[in-house]
């Protein structure tokens, strides 16, 4: 198999356990799969050691010809956030992972995809097999983030954009280009939208909002079942899905909730969508972990039948009501093929007719941006503090606590030598304090999945939440910036009013999405905060009234001591 | 000054904290001082350096004539068990030390007595100065005795009694020998004992108790007083003692409960007399040690003025109750020369007419001896386990939450950018379980003075007196092997029936003794434990509500939000 060769422009210290590969600055490597996301490609050394690299560190020397079948063209891009990890229900142990699980998960779901028979002869994955998987579009970041994993220096010669890295050749408007706002920024795409496509964004107190529809649903995602196909050579999880709406359940497997993730990430293009929890490499068809999936995929749909865009988009429906293999593909089609993606997606909104004045759009934009960065740090360290706690409690904790009860148990013990009445109702009273020890060590140890993993697992959807945040907001960054262009390509003579004032409409347009959605985000982030603080603090205050009552019961065994 | 040598018979790797001078096997090294107690002499290597050396590691090859007034005769003697640390009352730091600190205390105690002008003219110590000490007699262990250093092998060539580890070179009817137990057994002491002198024990449903007089009383130990004497040149601290019987306050400083110490220890051969509170080589003039220091005086006050008979001796009487220079002189010089000290005590007492089953005896003080040695490893284990616990509630508890505390600081900061009414109120809440979980760091850090650290501290008080145990035990030992040995000297005809009546009738007076203190030991054991761990569990479960208000407190502000 031919490969890219690629020179290493700086010395890297890769992390063996992450299954990343080290190199020094001139060496050669080969380069094995651009897809990876998450700005980390596969790459094999001279020496035959092959593993993940971070691709702003290398510079291509070599392309072959293509032995593959060429990528699609490119569409919207966004790259796959880090995802939360999955908990194991009784146990949960090891640090969480600071780098998206995006490369494992992306590669397995094509795994899974190709022995999917739905999509046999859909065409387009039906000659990847395992180890070859290819561009599907929509995947792959572009090279415009630095690969997202912590305490990595930005190399010489990157610059510095207010959302985070990007390479130096790309300039902060190419994901704006890219993402085809610029095409509708400039009026080049006139599609006619129809009436039911139509997306109405409303001025409220709190600013541009999304108008939400009555029919607010829900879905209840439950019964993951084995089930099998090639004379079940092949074997897979299927969830249930049943919306409030409907009488019927539909099957669905993870690949399905990939595939969706994908289109509404091409789709909505100003509209972060979570992340699905990360896929499983070894142990996935494991009781515990098919529980936290599930646990994870209902929390996805949650946010998802929440939102008033997506919860009402056709492709959502298709996959929430679809039972039909024929009438599947032809939904799956017809959402891929979709007018109104990426860039285009604008064009369906209707923004309340006031104009926006750009200065203070801008000013709100630094100052979310300033939010989301600052609370992608907040959630960070948030799940390190408790996650640190959490292990304290099950080891430390419970250590002390067990060797202060077993101390109290061996005291009950000598003092059972003393078999006068007076003194057996202290010794038994010591016995029972040594028990309560015990038992308040065992409680220390089992406290974690009861408020600090729920706790952990919240602010870790939200971590993934906001960062894809950036992509949304570098498209509007990019419209504004190109507005501005135009005023001043204007004010040179260069570009007729009617022109730019064409443009700045649209630019609004694309301001009232973004600003329609921060919003959106903003509501919903002080309702999920407001109840997981309190489930997180109800289970806390429960958990040491309990501790007391145990000391309690304690304390009343010395009564007749 | 002409010393006295030793050559060494086995390596000893000494702690150069605590004092102790290392050496090797076969080296020669010159013995300072042999009066520090609890098996530990002084001495200097042949480079010069001094230190505490271990008795049982050492061969003395040559004595020099005396410089010294030579020793007074040896008589009862005891060794000087491990005292309770000085707890500060903010912030106990630092592992309790397991080696009594009788040899600097008992050091500090002379040079302190030195300057006292009472007993400028009271001849026992007149000559002494500082680093000039001498056996003043009751003090030293007469090689009884391994040093108390947990951890040390015991050495070879050493026997195992029941009570420890005892020299090779001494019987463990030495003890009871030098006690003048045997004398006292044998009918070779005859003086006549006044009616006021005379203890009585009786039997009761617990077995024999020492026969409690209805005056029972406390005393108060109170102001620490810094004095002066010499013009300034020597200052000191004097506590203010009031009994409950009398309207006068006397003023005593350490030394003059050590010399109490001491005369109690010879008098009552077989009540083990608690250990005082260690003498602190630095600091001692500071607050927190003066303090704590009379608290603990306190203690060993309340201790001794519970007990039934060491309450109403003479010698304590004086030393509650004495105002005047001159009486105190006479009393002080009276209980010196005792007549019932050491076995003679024996004579004093009054047991029930009623024979015992030496069989039975043994069986009990075997169990009571099971249940000393048992106990005090109980007490080690417990101060070592709630000692770690605290340390752990200072540092890595408070820790933690104010970690988890300044997360969600910073969190609150980041929510603070979005000023809408809706989240304001959320973000204050955050703002304020930020504070509570830095609260609850701080409660943490606060709590072990509050309920650790009296337990602890009780346990120490228990530990100390149970290692001046074994002496009282081994005393009763020797008087059953005596006793044993007479009943088979008659059997081989080579003593009266007559002679062994008497010496088994003194032998169950002996018993009848031991017994009464073992159980005023045990009845006190119940009481104690029993409200220090209601002390402990109260403090606990007030700590524990406390926290949880401090999070329902926290919850609440989400109510609003």
């Amino acid at each position: 198999m031919a490969t890219i060769q690629a020179r290493c422009l700086y010395d890297f210290d890769g992390d063996v356990h992450n299954g990343e590969l080290s190199f020094s600055a001139g060496e050669t490597i080969y380069i094995l799969r651009q897809d990876i996301g998450d700005g980390w490609w596969e790459a094999r050394s001279d020496n035959g050691t092959q593993g993940l690299v971070p691709e702003t560190y290398l510079e291509i020397v070599s392309v072959p010809e293509p032995e593959f079948p060429p990528p699609p063209p490119p569409g919207p891009t966004f790259s796959l956030p880090s995802a939360p990890p999955a908990f194991a229900t009784n146990g949960y142990a090891g640090s969480p992972p600071d780098r998206g699980g995006g490369s494992l998960s992306q590669q397995q779901s094509f795994d899974d995809w190709d022995d999917d028979e739905w999509d046999d002869d859909d065409g387009e994955s039906s000659n990847s097999t395992i180890g070859q998987s290819q561009d599907l579009g929509g995947k792959g970041n572009f090279g415009l983030e630095a690969p997202k994993r912590e305490g990595k220096k930005v190399s010489p010669g990157q610059e510095i954009s207010r959302y985070g890295t990007v390479k130096s050749s790309f300039s902060r408007f190419s994901h704006f280009a890219k993402s085809g706002g610029e095409a509708f920024l400039m009026g080049q795409t006139t599609d006619r939208v129809g009436e039911s496509d139509k997306i109405k964004i409303i001025e409220t107190p709190d600013g541009p909002m999304w108008l939400k529809e009555d029919s607010a649903y829900t879905c209840a995602v439950t019964s993951p079942k084995k089930e099998s196909k090639m004379k079940g050579l092949k074997s897979f999880i299927a969830y249930q899905l049943q919306p409030s709406f409907s009488n019927i359940i539909v099957s669905r497997r993870y690949k399905h909730f990939d595939w969706l993730h994908g289109r509404l990430e091409c789709k909505y293009v100003c509209i972060p969508i979570p992340p699905l929890p990360d896929k499983a490499v070894t142990g996935r068809y494991e009781e515990d972990f098919i529980q936290e999936r599930m646990r994870a995929l209902q929390g996805w749909v949650n946010r998802m039948v929440r939102h008033p865009v997506i919860s009402r988009s056709d492709v959502f429906h298709h996959f929430l009501t679809c039972t039909d293999d024929k009438k599947w593909k032809v939904g799956k089609r017809k959402a891929e093929k979709d007018e109104f993606q990426g860039g285009k997606f604008f064009q369906v909104l209707q923004p309340p007719a006031k104009g926006l004045d750009i200065r203070e759009v801008e000013a709100k934009m630094e100052v979310f941006c300033k939010f989301v960065l600052g609370m992608t740090e907040n959630m960070k360290t948030l799940i390190t503090v408790h996650h640190e706690y959490a292990k304290k409690q099950l080891g430390p904790f419970k250590r002390e606590y067990s060797k202060i009860g077993s101390s109290y148990k061996q005291l009950a013990q000598t003092f059972n030598l003393d078999t006068s009445p007076s003194s057996r109702a202290l010794t038994s009273a010591i016995d029972y304090t040594g028990d309560a020890f015990n038992d308040i060590g065992e409680m220390f140890a089992r406290q974690p999945p009861r408020d600090a993993y729920p706790l952990i697992e919240a602010f870790y959807e939200y971590k993934g939440l906001l960062q894809t945040y950036p992509d949304a907001l570098k498209v509007h960054e990019g419209a504004i910036g190109k507005a501005k262009e135009c005023t001043k390509l204007q004010e040179e003579g260069k570009m007729s009013e009617s022109e730019v004032n064409n443009v700045l409409v649209r630019a609004d347009t694309i301001s009232y999405g973004t600003l329609a959605e921060m919003n959106h985000f903003q509501r919903e982030r002080v309702i999920d905060c407001k109840s997981m603080m309190q489930s997180y603090l109800k289970e806390q205050i429960d958990f040491y009234k309990k501790l007391t009552s145990k000391l309690e019961e304690a304390l009343q065994r010395y009564d007749n001591a």
